[in-house]
């Protein structure tokens, strides 16, 4: 199946994209800024009220569910003298979010409930001071947000993916643990890795045995969505530290996926990867030119997490040690594409896949604006 | 008294004034190098040879009393090869201030004493290479510096206030604790928090009940210096954890004096705030655009301190309490300015003299220079 | 002696040289990108695979001995995705380089001896892809690395001094002790320090009584190499903590050197210092503007050190001593020469040779190029 991709004899980015900050500052108006952006799973605020903070590139956003259970991502930043609203990275607000400066108070929804000793001010009328607010939406559990004036719907974007994961229920799934890692090297090299297995067998020796690099195959090869399965060795029922599954196969998943672990990239900011028991995501931020923080979780059914023996202890162990060799060897890829002497190289046919990344990059990058 | 005070419509600042290096830069040209700084008060340096170092933007000068008494802000920079001569924060000089590379010597008024090896350099004269030296100026006990050129007289631009603290005999008073904090918030954020008691029932829960913030009133409402006294409450006696003295009533502060604190912001250096029974003053320097450092002293009379019995701590530890929830706010409210999503706001009328002290500042950045 | 020497009213350089950007990347194009420097010495890497890591301004490099006992200087970078090769920082390889990512070796001249699926790549020769290489030079058993693409030949640069050392047999003495600093400091500080002793009297102690400033002169007095001579006091024997000398005389030292220790410095990167019984040599790097690391090697002969009853202590603890008092006061001269008060003043007679570096370095900097 490796036999079928090929380079097309290209070659790296070049160095620019990974150490110019004018290039960082196209990255924000060009993709950080204009696209959908995955912040967190909804079920993270579950209740009215419930709240995480979203900081990114001078950013921070209260990501709140409302009394009308609707998610909102409302800018961290009192309408008064612009005083952070919130200091706490998570938790529950009672009714209202309060500034503790001088106690102007807001609703879950955004809009400004009370203003101490304003009333006498000409012209100040409460409804023209809400928070501001962030498009937000929700898909397979995820929420993304979109920093555009006028941002491309959602469903539209998202369109060639959309029902990709239904067998695998990904919205009703439940993490069973979040590993957070900050990682010293471009985002772009974290999806590059992730897009091959060309490095499979040095770099992850306790990989290799359970499924070859030589299986993987791909079926979206070209624009924002990447990626595709590869096949389990016979002896093998899942990726885990002794190969076994750590639940029942999903209920939706049918017997050749049940066989198969899919390796998907979502540019700019999602990978996820279905396993016939679990699906593994990575939600990927950019902290900066050379450093990445990457959020994983390990996505199980509800009914098996309820399970009195459930155990997701092998397939934690064994992708927190594969996570870290791919933390390794992009951070010493990183200093190497970011000092003197790197200059683009060839590609293998088995990183077609880091290709086709490219060019979705350099066409993002560099293409025409709608709004342009 | 509050209702006659009036925003007048403003807004707060806008963003660029808290983030920008270009107008950190024109802070620096406009201000910090041309107006009097206020730098440490008199006391500290009572004797020949006493000295301190004065730290800022780059900058080290040795502030030194001379043989002659008089204070002099001398260049840490020796004539020769630049070597600072002086690493020791405070201390005494026995007579003269020598290099200790190349031993060149200085008289305590800033002239070079002595220079081996330098007698067979043709045309070298010892008195062509003096100590640089910048303008300062004593006021009530505060030293003042100056790095303009030709600076406007002190006395001209102090004149409003000049004899403000007579009453207190601010000049006489001796300080019973000094503490130094660093803050996370640009320097107008803490000019903008003490001009205000709008926040006083949030922020300081244990100030409220000694005076209600609605007894503020201004006798400065424009320019430089700004601010006004609050009432205390009947049954109090002055700010300080119980509400009672921590020594009599300052010998000539009136009557009326005796049941008020006021509050003076001084352009763009020194809070001045006297109380019944002490003067507190907070010495404000900025270090960043993100940081400013905040010297509070707390100065008692000096027969009060030698009471047997004298006990600032209830004073102290009210403000060091104070300072502290203020300075948390601070830091709050500037990163919230900071982030996405900020823009003015509106002021209430009782932060009139936030209104006052924008106006200010903004005909300091923007207006014209005599020497322009 | 030193009365035969003349600082020509020479004033200091001016404060730019020691704070500008754009000063400091013009040393970077002029000097530290076109001329030889000293990385190390070949003693580190006597055996073929042997290897030290050089890294600079962003670069790292692979310093190796190959199978046919050359040295060469390698760029850390693969050709395929640039990854860092190398993170050890010396120690063996076994006959090949290979990346830990995808498996592609290197034979230690830097060829390409395999890459794993790359053969089905069009066009793919392994010869196409070696590691780059940078220029390097042997000398007195130092070693040199030039970054121009068309270096002046080092024997050329290197000749007025190439002979200077053969006395004391440099290329064959082994170092007892090697001390790394690393010091706040410019390098350009660190070598004015070094070519004067006005300051011994003041700065070195215990320096003076072994050997007076007023003893030195210079045979090297202008261009790219300077320094000279001082004379050891009649009852000291070389430069130790007790003045007795920690070897016998060096074979190839004569009776008038055998009262001698000389100070070297060889622009921009190298501090050769022969006693009668050792020499001592300063390995210099810019790290930074205000960054300066110091490698100090005390080299005895092979022959010495083999004795019973060799102690080069007295000597390594000296200089250790005397080193570290030169580093203190170049960091307090540093921070004179970058603070506002600065200007460039008067050197004496005895700073002659200061006056020479300054111009060699002001020629190197602001002269014709013979590529331009």
């Amino acid at each position: 199946m490796a036999g079928s991709r090929s380079s097309k004899g290209a070659r790296t980015l070049s160095q620019k994209y990974f150490v110019c900050p004018e290039i960082y500052q196209r990255e924000t108006q060009r993709i950080f800024d204009r696209q959908w952006i995955c912040i967190g799973r909804t079920s993270e605020i579950e209740k009215p009220g419930q709240y995480f903070l979203y900081e990114s590139d001078g950013r921070s956003l209260i990501v709140v569910r409302g009394q009308d259970e609707k998610l909102r991502c409302l800018f961290n930043v009192c309408r008064h003298r612009g005083t952070r609203l919130c200091d706490t990275e998570a938790g529950q607000f009672d009714h209202k979010i309060q500034c503790p400066y001088h106690a102007w108070s807001y609703k879950l929804d955004g809009n400004l409930a009370a203003a101490p000793n304003m009333a006498d001010v000409d012209g100040f009328e409460l409804a023209d001071y809400p928070l501001h607010e962030a498009p937000c939406a929700i898909w397979e559990g995820f929420i993304f947000i979109n920093h555009a004036q006028s941002p491309p719907p959602f469903q539209e974007v998202y369109k060639p993916i959309s029902n990709r994961f239904k067998d695998w229920a990904l919205a009703d799934l439940v993490s069973a643990q979040r590993i957070t890692y900050e990682v010293a090297a471009n985002w772009k090299v974290i999806f590059q890795n992730y897009s091959e297995c060309y490095h499979c067998p040095f770099v992850h020796p306790q990989l290799s045995p359970l499924s070859s690099y030589t299986s993987s195959s791909n079926d979206f090869e070209a624009g924002p969505f990447l990626g595709g399965p590869m096949i389990l060795n016979e002896e093998h029922q899942s990726l885990s530290m002794d190969g076994k599954r750590c639940a029942a196969v999903l209920p939706g998943v049918g017997q050749k996926d049940a066989r198969r672990v899919y390796f998907y990239t979502l540019f700019p900011s999602l990978f996820i990867s279905p396993h016939p028991d679990y699906v593994m995501t990575h939600r990927i931020e950019r902290l900066g030119i050379d450093q990445t923080r990457i959020t994983c979780d390990l996505l199980f059914h509800p009914d098996a997490i309820k399970e009195p023996n459930f155990d997701p202890g092998p397939a934690i162990e064994f992708w927190d040690m594969t996570n870290r060799q791919d933390w390794k060897i992009c951070e010493q890829t990183h200093r190497g594409i970011t000092s003197d002497g790197y200059q683009p190289g060839p590609y293998s046919n088995l990183e077609s896949v880091l290709v086709a990344f490219d060019e979705n990059y350099l066409t993002v990058m560099n293409g025409q604006l709608n709004s342009e």
